[in-house]
């Protein structure tokens, strides 16, 4: 099976791979995801961002592929018990290819505006787990005890930790495809970084507290990692934290707000999807009914709300259908500056409840914050690590002059969200809070 | 106004470009386009072909906004009354832009098989002209006459020749952008062709009819458009010829073909969009209810199709849903074959009727054909021409040494297409037939 | 050991293949390879085109270690005696790093004025075979009977028949290297082609012939070897065949001519390399003496016949030291034009005698001939072969439609060569007869 | 006059460039930069790399070609007598071209171990400035008073101080093209940014000193600037500080040693050129001895050398003609191990003492350093500034979260560099210190 992808070229899934991806592709599951874009509201910044997790997970998958190429050729040096076999290998790729299976549209923002409203990884986790999708028969299918160790893997638990953090850690699967994947899509070339060298320079290492990890290799192995993490930045800095796509973010998190109130209240608006109501109202959502969220029915949802009778969420809803997005003032970012940041905010909510706006869902304080290389202080497994010939395994930042001096700093970009109609008397109102 | 772009760059509208794009950007008919994929079923087989008609019509107005600043380089040789001026420039930006603004999901298939359907460029030229669209309110409010000066360059009527021709012709802003986008969408890395330099190699010619045109200048001008047109021919071998692609478009073929049946017979499916069941009677259909079709809403209507009482359509929808796709068997492609076809195909018909498939609709001959480089017979302004110093003006064909070798040879790439189900036994029906 | 290219980007030779490459890069014979120039007087055209011959060698080289890893995956179904074993893959590497052994600077040019000059071709196999070489050395330690081995392979001779052909023949590596190498660097993007793909593409077949081939595999590998030999004509029009390139080569042509007479009359030019002088004089020239040859000499000699006494000599000599090019004039192309060429030279030649120029040195046709896709009218094993499924193997432009359009055609590009200084009268004189 | 380069793709010079760049081409001068490479040694480890300064002064002009196009959208802002007027523009590109005329072979080397020996730079001002030269009667022909203009330029002296800067600055043509070319040659990918961003991202703005400066206008334009800032540093890292290549130049260093030592004897080796034999000894070289020195030269003279009779010079010059490298070992690198280095290189300079190595020659520390973005501390014109709506001008490092990480930080890879027999012996004397 070789398919062909903007990002990765040709892509290539055969013998064990095959066998693995090929019938998971035509599961209902995973077909869902070419319906959910991976960046949500960006292509409103960024027209070619239209791409699906569908084709993100192809690649997520084929970098497994690729690492497990990588592995197969250095794991001699391990002992038996930890190196990889079949199983395995089988398990990464399914992991791979089904680590986003649970994520909805603008699934983050809903997450964070519903109280109890569980995380798209368990609902990950779920879809494997549960024996009425069409992803665990598969599993099962190929061997009875897959859906299980494939559910662990995705929870961060299997027999080889080293399998478990390429599937989510600090150098994943998920990570390496997504950063060349949306830089490729915006147009914002920054976001690529050399992933054929960075998977030569893999190797293994054994971290002070005696687990095994995957490893950079000597010093030659520096600049992929290191781009690696630039890249992570660069992304951040244009696209991930984007003001226009934090505006409109803003936007969509005040209309899921007054959901919520209005299904509090019992009266949800019409075309409501059954999966949001029961969330907005502390209830359980069914898988199945979770997964009937694609974007296909939020946008249609979105277009029956802009009809609604309540004012409020009408009049949010026309803003999302029409593009008319919040505007966004930065704020200062020296340290100590919040007190500065709420009293903007206290200014601006004035002004908007004094025009008529609902405050509380149309004015916000946005802090995306970012730490481009983290690093733990500790001496777990996790992290990076630099293997160098004749030398102990060191962690990468005390190996790579770059890294060594952003280790563990936080980028801050802060900015007040607010109605596109008060922007004079916003900045105005502001201005003196700022100089 | 710059925006990012997988295909181009750094897309820059300015002045007035801007001024026409912008408002252009935000009318409901042009965010429409978002909800219609640029190569439908194609992404089934090339994952990464998501894009949008919204991505290729932003494309088509920056090709139009470069080959407008290379015009403005040579147009000092022209007469006054046939150079570019403002308003020539608003135009053809906004008939690039808007081009495609009819385009339904699968309007393709939807045309063919529904009698008196109109065409997508009908339906782009009415959206332009009818006033209560918010396309024609921008226009409009530009100029009042400009809706109908650039429903008139859609036609291919205008003052100035050459820009109808470079707004849809043989190299036109449309072609320019698809082929570069779909190539680098798909992955197929052969339709990519160096606009940079295929711009800079144009120049206005005098055709023998006496009519102005854009012509390939000098011979140093030959790789770029020898270029373009082997791009498109790879284009037409690897992506729109696809064997799956077109089997897909097979299926939905005959769901279409099954919908007119019962629509006709008075038992319109449930779901069936209004615009959809008037076109299958024969009536006159609405442009709202028209531009209320997207891929969301025929997806939606898939699925309630897949539901239905009607067996037929039910099957059909289902192969769709769950993309279960026809096979397909070359066909000879020597001249004199096509008795051998019509002989396979019949032969196929009578297995699928003796296993229960309406064999009308679910067996076909699919004879896609392609001219890698047409050019006429005649002396008419259409076509390429080449200006070479000191010579009369030039048939590229006659220049281009590749291009004179391919001069109005047809491809043909026959295939039978049938339901999966009966593969061994169509294969060995046809097989005689075949040898 | 693993280098960057520019062209292939990581370019690794491991394992039996580092135990040839490294120590044969080390010999004097490759190193020199470093003051040979691939492209000679391109760069004076395309001033980045300033790659050498040793450059081009490790890209051979490695085309070579990923063709024996492709064949490495399809070589069971072939009987073992056909199959590649270590020493194989060992003489084929060092056969593709030493092809071009033998080149000196405008070797071509010298050849072919230089009546019983030996052809590059004879001296990279007298270099392999000769003892004294640091090559032959290299090779016989590596395994006594390698050096005639490879020998044999740089002839054509060789047991497995197909590899023969892969170092030298319609698909080799050579080609696979040079056309990516000369389009990158002269920034002529339309040589490049899919490497990847057309590796993927090969398999094993049998020609009709009986003997093993190596052959495209299905339809699907069409677009690549479309792609290559496309490629090949795109640098055959823009750069091999360029007219500034070829009026250079003119030059050259003039003085090495016009150093044969001298030598011949006893006057060799001071600074004349040995091997130069022994050529024009029809003596054999060491094996020692020719390679003393390379860019830096041949630059150094040229510098040194600008002060040269005999007028002819030095003139041309300063032309080519300052670059002051000839001029070309493009003679008509159709069939039956030939008489015009002839008497279009000879008005030119009368006019350059007529002013002091020596016409036979100074005045020329040039007519570059090309034929982008070549077959064999006949049953030999040679050319390219297309492997389809249940199907003899059939002539690759019996499949490629593109191909078989341009099967056997050629294209010519006649140009009169002649001094500058003479450039108005001779467009005068000539003018009449391409009219 | 349009050529094509692999790294700017189309490189144009029209108008009032050509007119510059055309006759300046063809001066004996231009010309000879074709024999000088722009890396040195580097190709022995970058085997792509041997692009010749000439390749990167046509980058440099072409970049200053296009810096001054963007400079003229912009300076509208700007008080006339601020202005770029084509007296400005002429001298510019003039300067970006001949940046690099007096750079000889292995210049920096030279000029480090010649205690007198007079910079590249300052042979670059002279070449201009004289008037024997091809490059200085050019310059005259177009002004007469344009040499010395163009020669201040290079100096740093000019009535518009941000375009001296341009020339020659923390952000400068020479840059802008070295770092992508050298990245492009060497294959090491990640010298590449985004030159076309990085231009359309300057601005004019003015330094808290007064002075008119070049700035960065916007967060916008930060991560091109950045990218810029991290090419370098990778570039560093990767090829400028390469260990091979600082172990080859470490001989060529020792090479050079040894011959001041025998022409200060009174023992000049045959072979050595004029201009070197004067350097030595301390005496005044003439500016056409000078420009006399080139890779061709050197590499005659070098093999020269190897046949000389002084057994230290020739042992050097064969290691260098048949590329046998010292070796390198990576020293402490963390604050006050300088004592640690010291002893080392006395322990490893022993035991080449105790060999009958002449130790000073062949045994060094080798320290390179490298700031990957320095800023100033005050308030001067040099560096970088940032133009933000509404608020005075910033330094680069206070609105760069990255460079602000980065600023004025030290990357230091020091080494020892020893023959290569004595690696097993200097490795074991050497561990105890480094333990």
């Amino acid at each position: 099976m070789i398919l062909r992808d903007p990002v990765h070229g040709l892509v290539a899934f055969e013998g064990l791979a095959e066998a693995v991806v090929a019938p998971l592709l035509d599961t209902r599951e995973v077909q869902r995801l070419r319906r959910v874009r991976q960046l949500g509201l960006t292509s409103l910044v960024f027209p070619g961002a239209e791409h699906s997790r569908f084709a993100h997970a192809l690649g997520a998958a084929h970098v497994m592929v690729r690492l497990l190429g990588r592995l197969a050729e250095v794991q001699h040096e391990l002992p038996p018990e930890e190196r990889l076999d079949d199983e395995a290998r089988r398990d990464a790729i399914a992991a791979a290819l089904l680590h986003d299976l649970g994520h909805g549209p603008f699934s983050h923002l809903f997450e964070e505006v519903m109280p109890d409203a569980r995380h798209h990884e368990e609902w990950s986790v779920d879809t494997v787990r549960d024996p009425s999708t069409d992803v665990h028969a598969v599993l099962a299918r190929l061997d009875p005890a897959m859906p299980e160790r494939v559910a662990g893997l995705l929870e961060g638990q299997y027999r080889l930790g080293y399998l478990a953090r390429a599937v989510s850690g600090t150098l994943d699967v998920d990570r390496c495809d997504y950063l060349l994947r949306d830089s490729h899509m915006t147009g914002v070339r920054y976001g690529i970084y050399d992933l054929d060298w960075l998977l030569r320079a893999l190797a293994f290492g054994r971290a002070p507290s005696g687990e095994r990890v995957l490893a950079i290799e000597g010093r030659k192995g520096l600049p992929p990692i290191e781009g690696f993490f630039l890249a992570r930045h660069f992304m951040f800095q244009q696209v991930y934290h984007h003001k226009a796509t934090r505006a409109a973010e803003g936007l969509i998190r005040g209309l899921f707000l007054r959901l919520g109130e209005l299904v509090r209240d019992g009266a949800t608006p019409r075309g409501t999807p059954a999966a949001m109501a029961s969330a907005a109202r502390g209830e359980p959502v069914s898988l199945g009914a979770y997964l009937a969220l694609d974007d296909s029915v939020l946008l249609t949802t979105f277009s029956q709300w802009a009809e609604s009778d309540d004012v409020i969420l009408r009049d949010l809803a026309r803003d999302v259908v029409v593009r008319r997005l919040p505007k966004t003032l930065p704020l200062p970012e020296e340290p100590g500056s919040e007190p500065r940041w709420h009293e903007a905010l206290a200014r601006a909510r004035e002004i908007a409840s004094s025009r008529g706006f609902r405050a509380d869902l149309t004015v916000f304080l946005d802090v995306p914050r970012e730490t481009p290389y983290e690093e733990p202080a500790d001496d777990s497994a996790d992290g990076l690590w630099v293997v160098l010939r004749h030398q102990p395994v060191r962690r990468l930042g005390d190996v790579s002059f770059l890294l060594g001096q952003l280790r563990n700093a936080h980028a801050v970009r802060p900015r007040l969200v607010f109605p596109a109609e008060l922007r004079d008397e916003v900045v105005a109102a502001v201005s003196g809070v700022l100089a």
